[in-house]
């Protein structure tokens, strides 16, 4: 038997069975996350999120490259795995082109992905735990009045995000601008305003981040910051407290694997050697491309000696660390601005527990999109739809090499989906 | 005064002057060479050539990659400079597509190239140290009755190298198949075949090779492989009694600057990065691709998760390794099969002490391509000559990435001819 005729097989006896009799009408809710790694935050975000009436919580997740512009530290099936035991029921995939965009294509994704799925809540951190706040900026955002002010701004030359900031100031106040200062609470307003723009009816639900901030380096209350997280687990100590044991468990099982860390490091070279490679018109074809920025990446790639030196000769105020990161690994994943247009054209489930099958039912029912669940979904795919498979299998076979130990390819569709007994 | 005009007054500085007086007409003779690294035995061959009677000795010599499918141990500016140090006179650049070629396509590219230089003689080492029966298996490699006979061998299924030896047994008995069991036997047969090929007057001296064999990893009477001191360059000790002090005295500079030695396990993740990113019908452009390897390739690329499983995957008798291996840096250099068609349209001159102007000078007045000896002369290349230096400056600038210290892009353009005086 196949891994593939088996899947099916599990599959189908997952939909035959009957769902756990629910009291009332179920509250199926989503979060959008990365899991890069899962730890204690995560955990207190899916508990209230129940605690809040939700009776189902679905994930949407980036697959093996991340927001910042990084492969993620293990590969997207251990951390579908992690959500999974530590409280999530279904887990589906942010498709490569949103994952590794900036903060409001991912959103929109995101956002767009929960709807088909059946959400009718979206749960998030934010460091200001103020639906109504975060809402009133969103709408702002989105209004005529602040496209102009922005325009404005921006023609000074400084970067987005301050010119950003500096239009909602202006027309909204200073709390309003603060709000847009911390990472989580900005993550937050593009859910928002994503939903709006897709007039879909997504009730939010936010917790208070509380502990440690998205980037802060020392934990506070039992908390660690992702970021924390990840440098040590590279330096392979120190993480275990801020992980529930479930996560604790897989990690240390990929460690020993020799599944994670993924590290850019390792790949230095390779991206040198992409860089090196690549003509000014490929540099102009990569997603996040503005302003004649392309002659600026290609000069910086014919004189860069490491890695270090070309952020150095790119950065200016005027590009954030993350959009360069992004274009960065845009270009060794061969991902184009071409394939980032328009909205994700398929909904992958990554994993499943029993109770997570009400997502993909669902989203079959009411959902325009096709749920691929297996790899004979791929066949009644669109051509924008295989292309895209294509991309996220190619990102697969190349996160393998920033692993200590690489791993063959064709693990995207080799994978079966994970299943957790609920 | 930038690099260029200050290289171009050099040149026609060293043009206005008079050669020193020969006694009679001069005798140019030529050697095709890597020089990696250049050692004692070279040595050995230069000053044998003057002892024949050669007034001047040019080298055509491979640029930053070679035969065997590596990067050139250093650059080949400093093996340019150690050639010069060492006893030639003038030293050409034999372009990527010949330099990293099957021994007959090398021969042929570095043949053509020492003719149109003006070389009345063609100097090598051999085995056997046997001009006459060099020459004879040479005549008999070119001959119908061969062709016939190597056919009916090769449809036998061995390999090329195998069908081509059993051949020439049947036809002309054990000693002349014993010629062709190594390798610089081998080689200079391809030479002498080249010459008779392009109907090139080249008068062939042999000296046989002593001391130590092509591959051997045990020095003989103070003669070591140039394989050999590779492995002890890498290690970083005993390879200094090896080499005569002039190139020594390089290697350690090149050593201290971090630019030497190059070493292909610096690129490993970049090659598989490369090998997984590559579709096949780009395998199928590669330069010697035959008989669906390319499937093979494809498949092994894909599973390999080291470069040693990606060679234990396609190995098979068929293919060599030195074969295999320039198969994997055309891939990494974006070489195809389409660049190596024909025979190298210019000559590049890499180096030069003042007696060897006569070989440039000899070139622009009976050559049939033209000379580059500095950046303006590019301006005259047709569009294949423009495309090969291009290919050729991305070859200098992945070459950098195999270094301790990798340089900045642009140093095939940047670099000056070397300069030594006699």
């Amino acid at each position: 038997m196949t891994a593939n005729s088996r899947f099916r097989r599990t599959f189908r006896k997952i939909y035959r069975k009957e769902e756990p009799a629910l009291k009332s009408a179920p509250v199926p809710a989503g979060i959008i996350a990365e899991f890069n790694p899962f730890h204690r935050g995560h955990a207190a975000l899916i508990q209230a999120a129940r605690e809040s009436g939700a009776t189902h919580v679905a994930v949407v997740m980036s697959g093996d490259f991340v927001q910042r512009g990084a492969p993620a530290l293990l590969s997207k099936w251990s951390r579908t795995e992690m959500a999974l035991r530590c409280g999530a029921d279904a887990v589906f995939e942010l498709p490569l082109p949103w994952a590794m965009a900036g903060a409001e294509r991912f959103a929109l994704g995101g956002v767009f992905l929960l709807a088909q799925l059946g959400c009718r809540r979206i749960c998030f951190g934010s460091e200001c735990g103020d639906v109504k706040a975060l809402q009133e900026t969103a709408s702002l955002l989105l209004s005529p009045a602040f496209s102009a002010q922005l325009k404005q701004e921006l023609s000074r030359g400084t970067g987005f995000a301050s010119a950003r900031e500096a239009a909602v100031h202006s027309l909204a106040g200073p709390q309003a601008a603060a709000l847009l200062q911390t990472p989580n609470n900005t993550l937050a307003i593009e859910y928002l305003k994503a939903a709006q723009l897709l007039s879909m009816e997504l009730e939010p639900f936010t917790i208070t981040r509380f502990g440690a901030d998205h980037h802060d380096s020392t934990p506070r209350a039992g908390f660690a910051s992702a970021t924390a997280l990840r440098e040590w687990i590279q330096k392979g100590e120190g993480w275990e407290p801020f992980v529930p044991s479930e996560a604790a468990e897989i990690i240390k099982r990929e460690i020993a694997l020799g599944a994670c860390p993924a590290d850019p490091a390792r790949m230095e070279r390779a991206l040198l050697f992409r860089l090196r490679s690549m003509t000014l018109a490929e540099f102009a074809s990569l997603p996040d491309i503005s302003e004649g920025l392309e002659n600026r990446l290609f000069a910086a790639s014919r004189k860069a000696c490491t890695l270090d030196e070309w952020f150095s000769l790119v950065k200016t105020k005027r590009y954030s660390m993350a959009r360069l990161r992004r274009i960065l690994f845009s270009a060794l994943l061969g991902l184009t601005a071409s394939d980032a247009q328009g909205l994700p054209p398929y909904l992958r489930l990554l994993g499943l527990r029993d109770s997570g099958v009400l997502f993909p039912r669902q989203a079959k029912e009411t959902g325009k999109i096709p749920v691929l669940s297996h790899s004979s979904d791929l066949l009644h795919l669109d051509k924008r739809g295989r292309i895209m498979v294509e991309l996220e299998g190619k990102g697969s076979d190349l996160h393998a090499l920033f692993l200590p130990r690489p791993v063959p390819c064709g693990l995207n569709l080799s994978h079966g989906m994970v299943r957790v007994r609920s």
